[in-house]
């Protein structure tokens, strides 16, 4: 059996009852590593699980799938994943190159960034499509976001921004001479993702084309969601710009509003707000009553 | 401290460590009953935590919210959610109350069905914003769903439809005789929730103001998601109609496929189809490269 496993969001108690039985007499433990991180360390999960956790990059899962599901119709094989195993990345392809072997298969659920958001305050019901944040360099600084957001904003729903992060990089001279040297992991921050947005609106604006959102949108800057020092703050684009310290360590995650949403959301995301007069200003200018 | 702690969807075993941790050491435990339910019983949640559950119905939790926070400032006080706390049923309520007592409050996340929904093989990136279907009587069908899936359809995304569940209902002679006799639980079917979004579609259509969805458009019917007996079964809204049996008991959701569905996402949930001819006929036909 090919058990998928959700660890949840924060540390290695967030895995459910049922998924550590199944780690704990698993034959083979897998981590997925290249999409999102625990707040802890893989050696901190061996300890806790009494069992060698196999980190699995990105190269392994999509060229070395066999590997991983050797024997699996004879053995469990547990393949965990931060967060749920069909949150915000699936893991589809191992799951039909399991199935092309007649390997069964189990998920077990975790919470997801794409729920466990809802504790923000802003209600799940009210979110638009998702969209993802890559890093921009000087030459690509891809804005197909750009259209979703507005999509999303047209008809008054909220945008969850799910942001960037790169683990093993090789810098371009260490690509050259053939060295496996990494760069140290680098995790976009909400300071950042508001910046590019703001960029790109920038650019949109100049071609005729802007106006999905502003500077003065607002939006609520998310930290290590369903960790125990989770941490939200809230206010402009512009004033997120600014926010890294106050939101601390990675992950972050970043949600805009939508017009449509409603007032109890608006008193619960308030509390965090950098600046309330700011927030109350702009909430009752573009938000209040326009849904 | 207020302790807001998700169940998962399954079973006792589907809560994470960290959350029965607290609840075995909590002053009091509360389970809230009526917006969703777990596929076991309270009992079997009592034995297996070796604590008293107080079952929490709607009533309770808006009118007696002060009972429930009784000393949270000094003691453990844990709420029990199924799924995820602030998922498909958020509690801000209690939550701003118990902000204006000054307690503390602290979010446990698990599996909602928001995100394990994914579990269909649906990419979540690509769902619109969520609906839910209530129970209609003769002189009772609201549809205002229609609008907003219809918004969900014109950009291309899939619509997560929850479906309604009725506990402690009473007949009008039991209200009127003022006896506190409960009508069994009820839970909506994917059968059920097809014919009425069908019905509601043949009065838009009527009204000239069809055409979000019709009687061909492609679905997955979900049973128990999250559970050890979870089950799929996708294929037109006409076919779902028929589904409930392939399906078996509680809880069900639909999803309504979106235009901009991956050929990824297809070839996963065609192996759920009722019939894969029909499914790969409209496939082809309404969905393939409608990027």
């Amino acid at each position: 059996m090919l058990y998928l496993i959700g660890l949840g969001l924060g540390d290695e108690t967030d895995i459910t009852v049922k998924g550590l039985e199944i780690v704990r007499r698993a034959s083979r433990v897998y981590l997925e590593s290249y999409t999102a991180i625990l707040l802890v360390d893989v050696a901190v999960l061996e300890k806790y699980y009494g069992r060698e956790v196999v980190v699995a990059d990105r190269e392994m899962v999509e060229s070395a799938s066999d590997d991983i599901l050797n024997d699996a119709q004879n053995v469990d094989v547990a393949f965990l994943v931060v967060g749920d195993p069909f949150g915000a990345t699936t893991h589809t392809d191992l799951v039909l190159r399991a199935r092309s072997l007649s390997i069964p298969i189990k998920t077990i659920p975790n919470a997801s960034i794409m729920s466990a958001i809802g504790s923000t305050g802003l209600q799940l019901y009210n979110f638009g499509q998702t969209i993802s944040m890559v890093f921009f360099t000087d030459s690509w600084k891809p804005a197909s976001f750009y259209d979703r957001v507005r999509e999303n904003r047209n008809i008054g729903l909220h945008t969850l921004v799910l942001l960037d992060i790169k683990v093993k990089e090789q810098s371009v001279e260490n690509i050259m001479r053939g060295r496996k040297i990494f760069e140290p992991p680098r995790y976009m921050t909400v300071g950042q993702c508001c910046s590019q947005m703001l960029e790109i609106e920038e650019i949109k604006k100049a071609e005729g084309e802007g106006g999905a959102y502003d500077e003065e949108s607002l939006a609520v800057g998310a930290a290590r969601v369903g960790g125990v020092s989770e941490k939200f703050v809230s206010g402009t684009l512009k004033q997120l710009c600014e926010a890294d310290e106050a939101l601390g360590g990675p992950l972050h995650s970043l949600v805009l509003l939508g017009r449509k949403t409603h007032e109890l959301e608006s008193d619960y995301v308030r509390a965090f707000a950098v600046d309330t007069e700011v927030w109350d200003r702009i909430w009752k200018r573009d938000y209040e009553g326009k849904s």
